[in-house]
């Protein structure tokens, strides 16, 4: 949508009436705007066409309606779809949601007979199923979205498995780590994301169809048809449950707060990353923004908003879990506020992960200021540690106590710990030998433990990684 | 918005890069789409232009720019809003926000002396201005549909001050209460709902204008003339923080996920008054919905939504919360979050208080009802106590005791405690006399402290809150 | 803890110094207070100590340490559980935490050597594996106390498989359902609680020791080794990675906010089914509240508290979702807040487990007044309408049309659809005949399809859940 | 507390029963665990006593109790109070809360006079008033500990008034300000915080006293009286809505969930300022901690534990709103949730606020590391377009594209601002003159409109904020 159209806002017009400018209409005008759902269910309009479809072949299998009507609701459903695909199609506020506006023009098309397709079938059961068959699009589309961020960021790990840099704590200099391997947390986090949505979409496939108003059907239906029809793996058990239930919907959010919050970790990252004190990357012109006053700015903007989206998809969830509490079965009304919640967290956690991809995938890595801050902050003193339980056998704690006495010998100079002579050294602890040598780049080399951030070990993790995440059997 | 055509949905098309199907534009159409506002922020186009025209005349009043280039600035921006107020106004997502749309479009119209508008200010300063003044209109429209519903709720009471109705804790009945009693309630809480509005008004009516980016300007500004042309209090006493703060949004959130609650409880009790084994109000056909096979039927929809639309609120505060926390000065583009929860809950809480005001208004208390049910579940055992304290003198624990045997003689009988004879009570106290009569009327009636329920006392608090509430001196 | 001796409470002192009275300790205290944990994360000493063990046997193994040294420290480690347990183990503040308080009287037992069981390890490692096996822990807790609750729902679902009630849509009566049929609802629930528990446990089963402080380790250590000796599927990945998640404690605040929301939809059901004006169910003494002045009272407390204990829970889940948004890799003090939230949502959810079992396996069923209200409020509609379809081969929506009018017709006589005679029925449709009957026992038992409500089904069903849910296998 | 004794952890003991060891008491333990609030609503024992003696004295006045039976019940009240301060009173489980504690040894004491105290009053109006008493003492100790705050910030201004450093937008060097500026900018917050809290104090000081159980009573009691007694301003105007409302507890959560927002966003500020990268500032040891092995490390704990804890308050807003949502009227056992969060909230952001005021007390300025950072990344770009505005009258927008070729020339050149020569400029814009002086400390300096961020400005917006925040009656 590039350019609209400015409408009048009534929002400042005078109030001329008990309901306020806002609702000129009186009580019909607030019914129909609290009521109506069609503004945003209209997103359904794909799975609610296969979800009759799929109702109506059954119809039509089981004997419940004849094949010539079955056969006229099927050909008519095909042009309402196409219909609507093409643009052609009028949405009715006053038929209030995306089911009675398919049917409604179903009967146009083809007459009565459009009246048999809700034979055995309730508002309630095929919402439910809509929803659930949306729900499932959207996490297939976020695996891959997903998926595409992993191979971004392991593509970055193997250009950088050796490139030293700080590993913080606390963002204070810790030890040093490399690039790649930083890189690969994300990978894994990525990994627990799609997991996460894996199992969801495993939970959510069962089919409510046939579970009519609340209470299941006298009709000889035959639900594993429909359920197979739909790629579910199975009819719901309880029919009660199966209008009442949107833990699905749920549990996607949650799912997406997870997906976000490590987003928002590395977009954090990122802002800390390209501050001109840090300058550990530079984003490319596409991911960043300048000034007309300051055009060699590159303000992290996207990244910026991946980290405040965070907020929306948490609310979501807090939102949707609020409406779900303390509700009676079956249906309430109160279950129509379930969809804009999953509609917008799937928009922008669509749209998250491909701006992520791109900034990761174009940003250019400054090695030279990584390496040069990762031998800041005598962040080798743990390798003194360990040289002197390896080489000496001291206890662990006693190592510690010696390095501590070495790292304050190079403060009190004010030089580096791989400045101190052996003298230096032995001056502290006299058996130190002429085997202990300190830089971030060896340090990081020999922390070769599985898991551990030595170049070697990254190379062979980004393998790791490509064949547990980027294979097609990877997938959800 | 009545009727709308569909367009086809990108969501379904088929991926073909690795950005996914939709964003086949790449990286230019994701940061479009993660950057622009336009299309939400448009909805500040008034106080955009009116934050324009008060900062236009100080420039030129304070000879920063010459009264003719001013003279031409003020004429363009008044040809822009009638523009848009007409409909006629085209924006741009390209110029991603109102602020750049509407100076382009002052640029075409006026030419190079559109130029001269930004000086001593920045997008930072006139964006917070432009949002408090937004939420401030808010904030007025809230108080007056907040008003309307105590309106409404006062009618009622007015109309049952004497209606007497089960009190209920734990949704067991208590002692008898009268309806008016009830709905006056809710008065009280909508009065704190308006304080609430009506600090946060206060606190939030400082001008941010003449903080510029971040750090106020050389220019020699009057800060005092652009306050008070915009009806602000005075100016803000912090640049930093004036493009910082976002602080009246939430409040504004957190005042409005209070009033919300108090709704929600509403509906909640409406719910269950319109069961039909409570049965104690009927909705009008306007706020209820039927169906076409049970058209007796009145669901409480508008209840249900509302009760559910607190999650929505819920959910912003929270989000806008997240946001927020941990951002380090001054503006940060998270900070562009921060609309859309604002816009969405004041749009939601707007329609939620008219559609509880009309449902208030329209409802048919069923008085039978409530009377049959006030004298049920032993109601009136309070007040034997109470009698056994005021007339025998007995401590308040003891006659707490007393009255259980009296209640128990009851039960085993399956009578109720008005039924009981003089002898019967006598039997469990000798010293009980005829002056101890329980009906629930008459209990309600007794109730006569302040804040009680006697209808006497109930007609008093309705004089006595349309005069806390309902004069002109009440508004915020 | 039955009592407790008071203390005086310092927030009432007066305050004498610039911290208040809370702090007279000055800074000291302050930091003593904000960063210890040692007050919650003791409950974490049988983890602890767990994992010390395995990564002592792993360190002898490998050879790191020698056999005497480790002996030593595993036969100190058991000592310092025993103490523990018998409650003889003093806990110190300035420790810190729970890690330091057992390695320091490790020492005290074993003197130096204790000192080498911190090689190749580091608090970040140690305490991420420790919180998680706490979890594992509380998992396998979890899901035993929702497999009661299904036991309790089953069986009630077995007493009652033909108990006809109202099955409500808006709260208002739509259907006849059976009251097992409404029981089983939420073992469908519970058992998607289970599954979503379950993955998690899954999910998290990944063993972090090895990963050091953040970057791995130079010591030839074996992590397959401590993973298989704690019960892990594997080690984590990534070393920073597996420092900074926290992703298995989000996840399980996540599925226990799903699981007390459906807690407290049942748990709303009961208030309400327990009114006066409903009467479903009669709660047993030892789950509800009397009053002494009401004995006859019921206060359905502990549902009550259920319900409002789901703000806890979700409270909870927004807060760690919080403290992680937008944290920079890898360990930060700030993830010493995912404890809390954690123990106190296991330890709330298994209260409202053990407190929803118990409500419901000692609750009475009030068979009578279900049935009186199942055939209220012309229950049967869509019976007509279905045999209308069935038996006279109408459209759905014609039938719904038709039905309409019979609906109608009752109300207007202010009577029942099962009290219209034949030619009542015939004078809205000739062609209704005898073959129509209306009853809420019939129309519940006609709903025979796959998970609807007809008796036989609802029987079917209970054996059917106790195969997926209560059979050894069903466990996590 | 400084060291505990260990107990023995049930959570691992096995499981013998249905309702797993951790209940083994059975439904009673059960029962007693999530009914009893003893535990937590022991902290409310000053202000129950105090209500107490406040509700006698009336009962006195008015002869609804006669003197000698009121003078016991004081003296007896006194004793009582005596007994918890000095530490030797003992809590019940068995009597569930306060309440019942306290009559219960009062009537020990006095005997069965202590019967009488109850007369006219009930447990929900008691709690209700007895905790609005301790929210009402909590927000005064929150304004006092917020003051601490300021008074901290501010002298940390005066200090600084003329330390120039970046000052930020997108965590990139926008125009320098100077290091006072930035800290007034939290006095600014500090002084909404307080204002949200003086409001919320004015709101909820009303008493409940006299509500009864929720229908008010009829005996002659003196509401002005007690409140008056109590320092309420007014009595509560409507008994059902007095037992019902919890306003000012979420209005308090609200409140605290700002105010430790801005402290997360300073206290973020503190980890990037003590980054090695940035190194702006030094904590004190007090208020940093180190490591064994690093001993020069001064990790920002307690800034990254500010910064977490809000998750904690937001968490703690988010749940008591989900515990409101959607009660029926009156009282309900949920609303016993309220307690917990607040008791939470106010004791953590106590703690949050004397840290925050350690730590900027005691911080260390490094104004060369400031000065160094202020004058990079072209941070006086904005000031030659204002002189090109100024001197030359070109329109802002034009000035601002000549700016951006100056900042270009000096980014190819590899040098700052201040480097370029007259030459170098006029190349770009010829009429530039000498008058154009780029340099940090003469840009801030010059910034010196209301609000802004000249030294000048500074120093008397110390003394403003002075003024207004730290005299006597800036109170709340």
């Amino acid at each position: 949508m590039d350019e609209t159209t400015a409408t009048s806002d009534e929002h400042q017009t005078a109030r001329s009436s008990m309901w306020g400018g806002r609702f000129s209409g009186g009580p019909a005008a607030i019914m129909e705007q609290i009521n109506a759902s069609i503004d945003f269910d209209r997103r359904l309009y794909r799975q609610d066409i296969a979800g009759s479809k799929a109702h109506c072949r059954m119809l039509i299998e089981t004997g419940i309606i004849d094949r010539a009507d079955g056969e006229a609701i099927l050909n008519g459903l095909d042009q309402v779809l196409q219909e609507i695909v093409e643009g052609r199609f009028v949405f009715k506020t006053a038929l209030e949601d995306i089911h009675m506006n398919v049917e409604s023009r179903l009967r146009e098309i083809i007459g009565p007979a459009a009246g048999r397709l809700h034979t055995a079938r309730s508002r309630n059961d095929q919402v439910a199923t809509d929803f659930r068959l949306w729900t499932r699009d959207a996490i297939d589309d976020l695996d891959r979205a997903a998926a595409a961020l992993q191979q971004a960021l392991i593509a970055q790990a193997e250009a950088h498995a050796d490139a030293v840099m700080p590993g913080f704590t606390h963002l204070q200099s810790a030890q040093p780590v490399t690039f790649g391997h930083h890189m690969l947390a994300y990978v894994e986090m990525l990994g627990r994301d799609r997991g996460r949505l894996r199992d969801a979409r495993a939970r959510l496939n069962e089919c409510p169809l046939g579970s009519a108003a609340l209470a299941g059907t006298g009709f000889p239906i035959d639900r594993a048809m429909t359920a197979a029809a739909l790629g579910f793996d199975r009819p719901t058990a309880n029919s009660l449950d199966a209008v009442s239930d949107r833990d699905f919907a749920i549990e996607l959010l949650a799912a997406a707060s997870l997906c976000v919050m490590h987003l928002s970790r590395l977009a954090e990252e990122m802002v800390i990353w390209t501050s001109a004190q840090f300058g550990f990357v530079r984003l490319s012109d596409g991911f960043s923004t300048g000034s007309s006053i300051m055009p060699q700015k590159r303000n992290p903007d996207a990244a910026e908003l991946i980290r405040a989206k965070t907020g929306r998809v948490y609310g979501n969830l807090t939102g949707l879990l609020t409406v779900m509490k303390g509700l009676p079965l079956a249906y309430s009304k109160d279950m129509q506020e379930d969809k804009e919640p999953v509609f917008e967290t799937v928009d922008t956690l669509m749209l998250c992960l491909a701006a992520m991809t791109g900034m990761v995938s174009e940003m250019t890595v400054n090695r030279d200021r990584l390496a040069a801050a990762a031998g800041a902050g005598f962040s080798t003193a743990t390798d003194i540690a360990d040289w002197l339980v390896r080489a000496l056998g001291m206890p662990f704690r006693d190592a510690h106590h010696v390095t501590g006495a070495i790292v304050r010998l190079a403060e009190d100079r004010g030089v580096g710990l791989e400045d101190l002579s052996l003298a230096d050294l032995q001056s502290v602890e006299p058996r130190i030998t002429a085997g202990l040598r300190l830089d971030p780049t060896g340090s990081a080399a020999s922390r070769a433990s599985q898991g551990g951030t030595a170049p070697d070990r990254v190379r062979a993790a980004c393998s790791d990684a490509r064949a547990r995440f980027l294979t097609p059997e990877a997938g959800p």
